[in-house]
């Protein structure tokens, strides 16, 4: 233990403390962590078993465990909550932000929830918590913290720092001073800046903006996400139907739930049927792969099936078998990128929008322009550079033009449809739909294939 | 004109705004957008040509204008600026801060933008962008704001505010104060909430806190990015490779990144050559599509001539045929799956990855089971629906799950050999590693069945 003093996000440093948690040497877990960031401490506590990291937080102060509680990841944050007794919890549940209080409590089932919270020796916290728990966890009202510094209107600036001086505990991050008039409703925001900037006795009510931009709770976490962004905002204040103010959420929580979402819509289009990592479980990754491959494989059997009714025309013209990953491929790649497009500008939503007949006629222009070169080059090649006959050239060219016109619309039309489901229109890119390009291009070319050559 | 008096971002104020430029009604532009916000007025000049968009920058406050200007969608932004004269253009770049600057002045050639600094007013700002216009766009140095606070160690509670009052205008959002020595190096920081509650005689030595992150210069955005989310940063402090301090970055250019390159990625994934938009031209979304399907066609055409080197067999097992589809389809999917899931760790990479060893055999062990599972599936339906030979339905099954076993490793591996190349890793997920991969695919299914059937 002699050559790392500190802190450090390191395998060394890893040995080093679980030696120390075997030996219960907890100075040395103190004074090596005490300069440390929670985020940091909390990646090291991820790498520990649920003993080990529990040892740990009980060995720091409650205020900095709470703290590296909140920075683990899910997995690791469930097994310590769920090992430890109500009232513990709840020590360290009176050192969070209300938000990140509520973020924890919902992973417990009902009842443990209940005797943590009814170990809370906060007050207020506790009814904070309450209502905290009424909202969906991804709406605006599930990601607020009701920790806010609000000034009445008719405050002068001495009263509002004497407010902030009253909160400075509980509000650890103050961007703004949010002004409400005596019925609560929010008429605007102070900045920081100009608060420092005036001279005591000036009234509130001269300082404020009050063109501001706040949101209500009930929206969707996503669009609260756009607007954080669209305006360049580091939080924003949420208000109830009467446009009483309630809450407010920060930019950090936004760049969790931004984060979360890309890979979630990523893995969406890829076919995973879970949320998972690479360092899960060799189990959880194999179930959360499986029931999409299923899929896929069943469409490839359907394919087969559908083949074998055309099995006389594969004997009779055997080069039919050669084209077919080309016009299935086509028609994967085709879908995929219309369906990406789509996906990505519904979740950019703009109210100058072009309409549904002018979306379709420009995908309908692209596709015969692709399907054209494509269908082009193709003919060329099968008939000059393999020597088959003109007749089968036009049959796969004519083939492949279908296909991508075909999976054009069907890419297109996907994630709309999806989308007014209320279903994540990511999916639209994955398996499923590649399987059902699949078979639509095997359709249609042995369809044209039994057209042109008589099959 | 007399239903909308004021500004909407809707189809009808749109077209009375068109109107009064047409009648160069200045006045109700200059009243009606008074009070918008610079994001939806930017949002609509986007749907404005070119001398709409430039008559309305005109009829409006150069402090204003600028805003809006930096909000623009890139081609707009680039119309306007390259229409402006560089006297006019300076004007504007005079109000904004210096990272906006340098990214208005990024898109012009370097003539023009010597043109625009030349006629720059305020000195400080033209040291300012020269100095940033020698980082890389994507670097820390490329996205920070030369604008900021700081304040020496020995300055008292009343000299900081004096700084912070001759600053107010050019520091937009002040978050905290740097605290630096003589040498300019950076010593720490102080939150605002603390210089307010803080008595005037107060050092600023006494208040500040000195464990913080800062970042380099030449870091890349990325990673930037990465930190801010992870230790809830809203602002970061740059500095050189001698500590000194020389700017900041805020938390909404990081959105903005955080946004851009999660398109860029969920594009590369899914074969676009260039960043498009479903509003684009027909031309432009052609041309961004064609390149990646023709790889794809190309793939496709080389696996039909790999099919016809199989002519004979295929003529005497034409059952062959029906399942090719089923290979490469799953050979795909599982692919993809594999690929994403190293993204995304390539993406969060910890200190306590498993090593490459580990990581492989965990793939193999998913892909073995994943394998089992999907073989013994198909060999069952082959044999007892399709009712084909139990030989021939071994040959399906043990080509499927070679294909899933080496396609897992395929999608492991590209990403991780494309991202020590220094390429972006999400395009293995591509059409040219499905690509690769529907031709593995082929070539394991026709050696199974040609060892297995003595085709």
């Amino acid at each position: 233990m002699e050559a790392i003093k500190s802190f450090e996000l390191s395998k060394e440093y890893l040995e080093l403390l679980r030696e120390s948690i075997e030996e219960a040497h907890i100075p040395f877990i103190q004074e090596s962590m005490q300069d440390a960031k929670k985020a940091d401490i909390a990646s090291l506590l991820d790498e520990l078993d649920m003993e080990e990291a529990l040892f740990v937080l009980r060995a720091l102060d409650p205020d900095f465990s709470a703290d590296i509680l909140i920075e683990l990841d899910e997995d690791s944050q469930y097994k310590v909550i769920t090992a430890m007794p109500a009232e513990e919890l709840a020590t360290l549940i009176d050192h969070m932000d209300s938000d990140d209080a509520v973020d924890v409590l919902n992973q417990l089932v009902v009842n443990d929830r209940e005797a943590v919270i009814s170990h809370l020796e906060q007050k207020e916290k506790s009814l904070y918590i309450i209502e905290l728990l009424r909202y969906d966890e991804d709406s605006a009202g599930g990601l607020m913290a009701k920790e806010i510094i609000k000034a009445n209107l008719n405050w002068t600036v001495v009263q509002t720092i004497e407010e902030i001086r009253r909160q400075a505990e509980n509000v650890e991050k103050i961007f703004s001073i949010y002004v409400v008039d005596n019925k609560e409703k929010l008429l605007g925001r102070v900045a920081l800046k100009k608060l420092i900037l005036a001279g005591s006795d000036t009234k509130v009510a001269d300082l404020y903006e009050d063109n501001i931009i706040s949101v209500p709770t009930y929206m969707e976490g996503e669009e609260v996400a756009e607007i954080m962004r669209k305006y360049d905002l580091e939080a924003v204040p949420v208000v109830n139907v009467k446009n009483k103010l309630v809450g407010r959420i920060t930019v950090d929580d936004i760049l969790d739930l931004i984060r979360e979402q890309a890979e979630e819509d990523i893995q969406a289009m890829t076919g995973f049927s879970d949320d998972v990592e690479e360092s899960d479980s060799v189990y959880r990754l194999s179930r959360a792969r499986l029931p999409w491959l299923f899929i896929g494989m069943v469409g490839g059997l359907m394919g087969a099936g559908f083949i074998g009714f055309f099995e006389e025309g594969l004997s009779a013209v055997t080069a039919l078998a050669f084209f077919i990953p080309l016009i299935t491929a086509t028609g994967g790649n085709v879908g995929i990128q219309s369906s990406t497009l789509v996906v990505q500008s519904l979740a950019n939503k703009s109210v100058f929008e072009d309409s549904l007949t002018k979306r379709f006629f420009k995908v309908l222009l692209v596709a015969v322009f692709n399907g054209l070169v494509l269908a082009g080059f193709v003919l060329l090649t099968v008939v000059f550079l393999y020597g088959q006959e003109t007749k089968f050239g036009l049959v796969v060219a004519i083939a492949l033009f279908s296909v991508v016109l075909l999976a054009s619309f069907m890419g297109t039309l996907t994630p709309i449809v999806l989308d007014k489901m209320g279903i994540n229109p990511a999916m639209a890119s994955g398996p499923f739909i590649t399987t059902a390009n699949d078979l639509l291009g095997l359709g249609v070319y042995f369809a044209v294939a039994t057209l042109l050559l008589n099959l």
